[in-house]
């Protein structure tokens, strides 16, 4: 799945406008149900019927309900299955580095404003921060803690992503200085044996 | 100065609605004139003759310009000089720990609501991102840096906050578990080695 797939299409199909409305309206369904139903409540078929489209055009479009709610609900810029492949592809004992190398690839070309829009919009509403736990903890952090299979693995995930999330909100939200500006290969120097300490080493 | 004196005066003088106006027009004049000027810019004096009220009674009800700011803006239960007096009496090497407990001592009791509101308010304002910035990065982190006299000091300062900023995030903003529901000891093993790290140790 290329994860860039919901802004270009390889092979375009039909007028263009047609393509672009449907996929706008499965957005704008895919934000109406995660917030009804909840991360694990809402089913692609849902989503694809309350947009009058195929469901498979979903999988096509946007890797599936992962895909969609990155999209639609976290406007990520990258698929978060294909993300998570990413982060566990290499030894155990730098995962810690490619999360926050992978993070900061991210997130850094995009700037601050789409990272403090996510964290505007889960501090504004209450179903919102709902769907995102749903999401984050039962899929993303999951598969970290089922892949690592350490003691105390969701305590350790949750560990991890609060130096991620912190990290984040220093760099792009409130920009401390001089974290908001250093290089990346000096924040994954300082902070990656931080998280790697969370994921699979001594917690006290 | 006594951290909860905002809240009720041992020595009542005068009718109650007075002093309580007073102070609410101290606060509503802070807000304007730390958003207008930036931490750096507003003066106590510039603050009092803007709600009409003797500057001196800003040190009384407030403890100055720090304890204002932290009550009208950042509505902090506590007084920022007397919390970094605390986190500086003591061993050096022990005061990631200082740190991690006192913010989850501080937060526990109020829960989420107040933390959420002020990330809500530094993410929907440009502004008041600024003046946090001044406030935390040239008055309460410098403090620790100056303290500490470590190298890098004021990069490890803001990696200490990254670490204490999502702790906050994780557990009173989006709320994943078991780091939501931990107990503070748990916490305190976790984490504050982590923010020992970056203050005084080995940044790689």
């Amino acid at each position: 799945m290329n994860p860039g797939s919901q802004h270009t299409e390889p092979k375009r199909r039909g007028r263009r406008s047609g393509g672009e409305d449907t996929k706008a309206a499965l957005l704008a369904a895919a934000r109406e149900v995660f917030v009804e139903r909840g991360y694990e409540g809402a089913t692609v078929r849902h989503i694809a019927a309350r947009a009058g489209v195929d469901a498979a055009m979903v999988n096509h479009w946007f890797g599936g309900k992962e895909g969609l709610f990155a999209k639609a609900v976290l406007q990520l810029p990258i698929d978060p299955n294909t993300l998570v492949d990413h982060l566990l592809d290499g030894p155990d004992e730098a995962i810690g580095e490619r999360i926050v190398r992978t993070f900061l690839t991210v997130w850094d070309p995009i700037g601050g404003g789409p990272f403090a829009a996510m964290v505007r919009s889960v501090t504004s509403h209450d179903q919102v921060a709902e769907v995102m736990r749903g999401f984050f903890v039962n899929t993303l952090l999951r598969r970290i803690v089922v892949h690592l299979d350490a003691p105390d693995g969701d305590l350790r995930a949750t560990l991890a992503a609060s130096q991620i999330i912190g990290m984040g909100m220093v760099r792009y939200v409130v920009r401390f200085e001089p974290l908001a500006s250093a290089d990346v290969d000096t924040l994954v120097k300082a902070i990656a044996p931080n998280v790697q300490r969370y994921l699979t080493g001594d917690l006290g």
